[in-house]
C-alpha cells in the first residue's frame, strides 16, 4: 500500500488532539463491574477476564463491549541506522516481510486467521529510509506530523479492537533510543537482543543509541522532539494511530518492545493517552518488561516471544475475545437459578 | 448425562496401563524442531509457540500437529466434606452448575465457543456424595477403578487435544488433602481459598484436610490409595482421561489446582505419565503454584483465574491454536524469499 499524501498536520494539531481526547466512561464501567459481580461465579473468579471486559466497556463506552471486529494494524518502516549493522538481518528484510504479509505466510496472518482478525499493513515508504538518526533527525516535522496523521487515517473503517504491530529491521535500536531519552539510565538498560543480536552487533546497537541521543542532546526534552529525532515513520505513524483509537473509542492492544516505545512517547506528553491501552503481552526483548512498569501496564501474556509484527497483540485477541464472550454470554445467578453464597 | 454402568477395572490394570504407555515421538518432535528453525521468524522468536507446536508434534506423533478438534471435558462429583461447611456455597451448586453448563451459560461454554471447542460434561453420581473423608474412604476400591475407566472411555471421540476441568463444590478441600498426602508440609501449604473461603470456612478446610490424613494414615504411602482414599469420583475420573489421552496420542491441557491435583497422582505413581501435559494456566489458588513446580509444569497462562469449570485450560486453547497455526501456515525462509541471517 502506498503512503498517502502528507497532510502536514503540525504537533500543535497533536498536543490539541491530546488536550481533548475522550476520558474514560465512568457509567459503562461501572455498570459492566457490577454485571461481573453477578455472573455465575465466585466474585473475582475469572480474574485478569473481568478486569479486561470492564476496560472493555469502560472505554468503548459500553456496559456490554464487542470484540467481533478486531483489527490488527501492522505499521512498517526502514530505518538508516540498519546500515550500521545493527540487526544480524539485512535491512532488505523488511520489505520481504511486507510482502509475506501480504502473502498471508507470516506469523501474524496465521494469529489473526486464529482469532477471526483483520490484518491491514501500512508500509512507510520503505524505499526512503529515515537518516541515520546518530547524524540527523530521522524525520523533519512536517513529515513526523503528516505520518502521525497517516497512522490516524490508517486505522478508519469501523474496528472494535485495535492491535498494532510493527515490522523494520534496526527498529529495536529506535525503540532503545527513544526510551533512553525518555527515561534517562544508560543505553545498556534499553538494548536488547531483538532479532538475535549479541556480540559486535549488540555493542554497535549500544554505541548507536549512545550516539544519538548525544547528538540530539537537549532537543530530546520534548517527547515529541523524541519522536521526530530519534523515532522513525511507524513509530510516529503508531503514536497517530494510538491517538485516533481514543478518539474514536477503539482500545488498544499493544504489541511489543517497539510498540510500547511509541506509546511511550504519548505517555511522556500526557499519561491519561494510555488510558484505553492494554499491554498484550510481555517480550522477551528485556527492555520490554522494564519499559511496561514505567508505564503502569500489566501484560496480558508473558511467553518468551520476540518477533514483533503484532503478534503478542494478535495473540492476547484470544483472551480479550475469551473475557467479551465470558461477559455478554454467561448467565447471572439469578437467571440460572444457583444458589449464591451461603 | 448418567453414570456409565462401572467396569470393575481393578488397580492392577491401572498399573498395567502405566506401564505400557506410548513414549514420545522423538521423530515426529524432531521434525516440527527443524521445521521451527525454517519458519520466517529469527530462531525462537515465537518463543513458548514453538515449545508448544513442538509439544503436540511430539505427542500426536505427527510433525504437522493439529488442534481442529480440541474438547473440553469437565467432570462433576459432590463430595461429603462439602456438608462440612468448607465452601461459602452450598454443595447443592454443584448440581446447578451442571446445569448452567448444559444450558450453555457457564463461562466454560463461553470460551469453547470462542475457540471452536467441544465441551462435554460428564456428571458422576451426584446425588450420592462421596463419604467425608475424614471419617471414611470417598471410594472403595471397586468404585475408584470403575470411575477412572469411566474417565478413560468418557473422553473418546476422536479429539486431537483435550482440556480437562472439574465442578465439585469442596473439592479444593479434596485437591489439598490429596496434594498433602502426597507431599507432606503442613496442610495450610495446600489449602486455599476455592471459591473464597475465608475466615472461619478457611479454618475448616485447614482442619478437614489435617483430620483426613491423620484418619488414613500410612494406607496414604500409594498414590492410587491416596486417590481412592481422600480423592473423589472427578478426580479419579481425569486421571483416567490423562492416563487413556496419553495411549490416544492426545495432549492434554490441565486447568486448575483440582486437575492438577488428579494429575499429581499419576505423576507420583510415575513421573512420565504427565509428559504429554500442558498446564493451561496457574490459578489464583495459592498451591496451585507450588504444586505445578513440583510437577516440573510451566502454566501458558497466568491471569489470576480461580474458577475451575476448566476455564483456564479452555482459555489456553487459543495459544495452543495460534502455536499450530503458526506451525502449519507460516512460509519457510525459502518460501518467502526471506534473507536469513547475514
Amino acid at each position: 500500500m502506498p503512503v498517502q499524501t502528507p497532510t502536514g498536520l503540525p504537533f500543535d494539531d497533536i498536543r490539541h488532539l491530546i488536550a481533548t481526547m475522550p476520558d474514560a466512561d465512568i457509567v459503562a464501567g461501572d455498570a459492566a463491574r457490577e454485571r461481573q459481580g453477578q455472573l455465575v461465579k465466585p466474585p473475582g473468579a475469572l480474574g485478569r477476564l473481568e478486569d479486561i471486559a470492564i476496560h472493555l466497556a469502560t472505554w468503548q463506552g459500553k456496559a456490554m463491549p464487542t470484540a467481533d471486529r478486531p483489527m490488527v494494524a501492522v505499521f512498517a518502516a526502514t530505518h538508516g541506522v540498519a546500515a550500521r549493522g545493527v540487526s544480524p538481518y539485512p535491512g532488505s528484510v523488511t520489505k520481504q516481510m511486507v510482502d509475506t504479509f501480504t502473502a498471508g505466510k507470516a506469523a501474524v496472518n496465521q494469529i489473526c486467521a486464529t482469532f477471526d482478525a483483520g490484518l491491514r499493513v501500512f508500509d512507510l515508504a520503505l524505499d526512503l529510509p529515515t537518516p541515520d538518526i546518530t547524524e540527523d533527525a530521522a524525520l523533519d516535522e512536517r513529515a513526523c506530523a503528516a505520518t502521525i496523521a497517516f497512522g490516524m487515517q490508517a486505522i478508519a473503517g469501523g474496528a472494535d479492537v485495535l492491535c498494532l504491530g510493527e515490522m523494520g529491521i534496526g527498529n529495536t535500536t529506535i525503540a532503545a533510543a527513544i526510551c533512553h531519552a525518555l527515561y534517562g539510565g544508560t543505553p545498556e538498560e534499553w538494548v536488547g537482543a531483538g532479532t538475535g543480536a549479541s556480540g559486535e552487533i549488540l555493542a554497535r546497537k549500544v554505541e548507536t543509541v549512545r550516539e544519538a541521543i548525544a547528538f540530539h542532546g537537549k532537543a530530546l526534552s520534548d517527547p515529541l522532539e523524541v519522536l521526530r529525532r530519534v523515532g522513525g515513520r511507524e513509530i510516529a505513524a503508531m503514536a497517530g494511530a494510538i491517538l485516533a483509537a481514543r478518539h474514536e473509542r477503539v482500545p488498544v492492544i499493544l504489541d511489543g518492545y517497539v510498540v510500547t516505545a511509541a506509546a511511550a512517547v504519548l505517555h511522556a506528553l500526557d499519561p491519561r493517552t494510555l488510558d484505553h491501552c492494554l499491554a498484550g503481552h510481555v517480550s522477551a526483548e528485556q527492555a520490554h518488561r522494564r519499559l511496561l512498569a514505567r508505564l503502569n501496564l500489566e501484560p496480558i501474556l508473558d511467553l518468551g516471544m520476540r518477533l514483533g509484527e503484532g503478534s503478542g497483540a494478535a495473540l492476547a485477541l484470544g483472551v480479550v475475545k475469551a473475557s467479551v464472550a465470558c461477559h455478554r454470554g454467561m448467565a447471572t445467578f439469578a437467571q440460572a437459578g444457583v444458589s449464591d453464597q451461603a
